[in-house]
């Protein structure tokens, strides 16, 4: 029986539950309520956005949708407006297609997680793949004939469209626990403590629409992410059943790829270290990700960055080749961990030509990183 | 010039220097010295042990004099001598020449440094590949004709050969020290401390041919790998420059592939713990190195230790498909980190379906271990 909860009463403890079938609703109290409520996808209000032919990916029946209307219509030409992963994996995917593929994106870069000159080479992946790229070009709205859309339309241009792709990232779907009274942080997202309790006692919230602790600056984030959203399930499924479990908080990590490219990145950046009052430096190196002359070797770019005097890892960028990009894990352990660059340099990770050159790629970064911090 | 040292003189600080074509000796004064002598092979001195087509494969000549060899003759059987990681390397890639390759060690298992359980799983990708292994079968000698290797002969059998492979493992080079008069230490290598300095003052020793000290042990052990003889070079390089660099140790870490099948490990493992006074717990689970649903997903299999009470993670093992085994680099920052099995089990690993499930495996065991601490 499907049905949606319409209220939070936070001092009567219940909630007012609907049934989506009967209409009828109810009051159910509780002991001790998770909200869980996921985020929405972010679709601006300019004209023409409530096309057909216009679709989000947030849910796997969007997914599925999305794929029927491929499957059913003669779609050429797809516009995909937004380069961040979502963006970038539907591009992916849809070129594979055979489909025609632009995409445009307000930034000067894809990728926003990523330091510019690290998104360069990604970009440089999407347009070998035949990805029409415009940058700097902000979604202004869309032409429509008979209620579906024709073009998306910039400051520059009208790019014609079978179908359009949203990928402007999400919000916290946080509605209801706003109208209860819960306090709100990051984005509008709910505000939880460690232990993932919202501002009121016995209330729990977690995943997409929560606050998260950045690892690295110790500052209020908000990341949307599935592998987060379940360890901080764990962590108030733990509390609620009486236990004392503490979610230490997130390093901003993500990886994607663009056909045989693969991209991945964790910590702060670049942009992050004025506003956060750090001083950094950083180095990007070019190695490789197996020996130089073991078959199959790929090239592969690391960024890393450390903090001036302390030498402390601050975050990393990688972009590479096959086995390139989960190597970021290490520098996620490195974060949690709080290493310097000079204990990350001797780290004794594993090698052998077909996974490795006798230096791995990230400690020749942390080498370099050495001689600025 | 080819030159080689013929002995050192700790006193008069000097070494001894024959000229390889001259014959004639120099003394050569140092201020400081760097003994980087490396390792040899284990060759045992059973019957038959001199006789033409038994190889090693220590230096880049021999790999080069055997594929000649190889090249240039008709060789149908192949024995390999010793299961470990020189071992499986040479079987699998004379497999793929097409060669019959038959397997012995003393061992019970392949690869002892991992645990029996895990070694099972390479020992089946092995056979899977066509090699003939025989387990707890010691080397007695060898069978030989005008000269020439004919069979490898063990307590159960004789197995015919055309050429043999030791891959019986190394020894540390470290006669010319010894005779100097520096303190030895684990196996017979040159003892040195955290700056990589021998005995004295001035002598200094890196790679195959010292000591190091294990990270999770704290105890004195020997490992022969080019990329921890790069890491200790590098320190002992800067120490002879003027610097003050430590190296913290090594994890014992390893990598190795059979065909398809990924292998690494690192740290402690189940017969370390007894010896060390350690009482530790371990789990095994089964993951994908990508969603379940993703295409190209394999299996992997992961074993982790942790330290029963503290939680404080010991070691782990991966044996699994393509992408598995450079995970075990996380494990190793761990190592070095000091985690335990409650920090480890909330690290912020990367998470896209073409790279992990939503909880990366070796978080999934984590979170089994942490049932068991």
């Amino acid at each position: 029986m499907r049905q949606a909860v319409e209220a939070i009463d936070l001092t009567q403890r219940r909630v007012q539950v609907r049934s989506m079938e009967t209409g009828h609703t109810v009051q159910q109290p509780f002991d001790a309520l998770l909200i869980a409520a996921g985020a929405v996808p972010i679709c601006p209000p300019v004209e023409g956005i409530t096309a057909a032919g216009i679709y989000t990916v947030n849910t796997l029946q969007q997914g599925v949708d999305l794929r029927d209307t491929l499957d059913r219509h003669p779609i050429k030409r797809v516009v995909v407006v937004g380069a961040g992963a979502i963006g970038l994996e539907m591009a992916e995917n849809l070129v594979a297609r055979g489909v025609d593929v632009s995409m445009v994106d307000l930034a000067p870069q894809v990728l926003p997680p990523l330091d510019p000159d690290m998104a360069t080479r990604v970009a440089q992946a999407l347009e070998a793949l035949g990805v029409h790229l415009y940058l700097n070009e902000g979604l202004q709205g869309f032409d429509t004939q008979n209620g579906h859309v024709t073009a998306v339309i910039t400051p520059q241009r009208a790019l014609p469209a079978d179908l359009v792709i949203l990928g402007l990232g999400v919000r916290p779907n946080a509605t209801l626990a706003a109208d209860a009274g819960l306090a709100l942080g990051e984005k509008g997202a709910i505000l939880v403590d460690e232990r993932m309790q919202a501002s009121h006692e016995g209330i729990w919230a977690a995943g997409d629409c929560v606050t998260s602790r950045h690892v690295v600056s110790g500052r209020p984030v908000y990341v949307a992410l599935g592998t987060v959203a379940n360890k901080q399930g764990r962590i108030a499924g733990l509390n609620i059943a009486g236990e004392h479990a503490t979610f230490p908080g997130v390093a901003g990590t993500a990886i994607t790829k663009v056909h045989r490219t693969e991209i991945a990145r964790t910590g702060l950046q670049t942009t992050d270290f004025a506003r956060l009052g750090l001083d950094a430096v950083s180095v990007t190196i070019q190695g490789t990700t197996r020996a130089r002359y073991y078959p199959g070797v790929e090239e592969m770019t690391v960024k890393l960055f450390a903090e001036k005097g302390s030498g402390r890892i601050l975050g990393g960028q990688i972009v590479g080749g096959t086995g390139a990009a989960k190597r970021i894990d290490v520098i996620v352990a490195a974060l949690f961990a709080r290493m310097t660059a000079d204990q990350f340099v001797n780290l004794d990770l594993a090698y052998a030509p077909p996974f490795s050159p006798t230096w791995d790629p990230l400690l020749i970064a942390a080498r370099a990183l050495l001689k600025r911090v």
